[in-house]
C-alpha cells in the first residue's frame, strides 16, 4: 500500500490575511501540481487539529511510523516532496536523520509508532 | 485490535528536575498500575518527538484516527483513561466534542486520518 501525504486544506498561518485564501489550500494547491514521489498519494483533510502550528501535513502508511509537521507554508512544497519521497523508501518510515530536510528535522510536531501486533 | 495507548516515556515537562525520574515514566507508572479500559493495550514509548509539548501520549487503531495529546503529566492518568475508553469505543475513533475530557479538548498537538483504501 501507497504512503499517504495528508494536507490540511484549512490550516491558516498565524497573522495571515482571514480574508485571503487558506494557507493550507495554497499548499494542496503546490502539492497537487507537483510531480508525486514513486509510491505517495495526497490526500488533502479538513484539519489535522494542529491549528496553532499550521501550515501542517502527515505522513501514513501501514506498518510504519507517521510523523506531523508544521510551521510549513505553500513555498515548502518542494521539500515538503524530497522528504515525502524518502519516507516512502524506509520500511519503517524511520529516515536517517541527516537524510531528512531541514523542515523535517525542525518541525515535527509529533510521530505516532506503528500498530504492530497486539501483546494478547 | 485493540486500540493502543501510547505513552512517551522519555518526556520531560519544561523547568522539571533534569535528575529527577522523568514525567514521562511517572505518567506511564501511573497508567500502569491503573485499570485499563475494555480494549485497550498500553504501551510505552521512548519518543513521540513531541519534546517541547510533553509529557505526550498517542491513541491509534486500525480503521480509525489517531491523536496525540501533550502538555499532560502523572496526575493527568486518570482523565487520559476516561478520554482513552471513549475513544476505544467509538468505531471511528471521533469523539463528540462534548464527550472528551477537557485534556482531550484542549491539548490536541495533531490527528492523522485513518489510511482507507488508496484511490487507485
Amino acid at each position: 500500500m501507497r504512503a499517504i501525504l495528508h494536507v490540511c486544506t484549512t490550516c491558516r498561518i498565524v497573522a495571515a490575511d482571514p480574508d485571503a485564501p487558506r494557507p493550507g489550500a495554497l499548499l494542496h494547491d503546490a502539492l497537487s501540481s507537483a510531480a508525486l514521489p514513486e509510491g505517495v498519494e495526497l490526500r488533502g483533510v479538513e484539519c489535522l487539529s494542529a491549528c496553532s502550528q499550521g501550515c501542517s501535513v502527515a505522513l501514513s502508511a501501514p506498518g510504519k511510523w507517521s510523523y506531523v509537521y508544521g510551521r510549513l507554508g505553500p513555498g515548502d512544497a518542494a521539500e515538503i516532496l524530497t522528504g515525502t519521497a524518502a519516507y516512502a523508501a524506509a520500511p519503517d518510515g524511520l529516515v536517517p536523520w541527516r537524510e531528512r530536510p531541514a523542515i523535517f528535522r525542525k518541525q515535527s510536531l509529533a510521530r505516532i509508532p506503528p500498530l504492530g501486533p497486539t501483546q494478547d
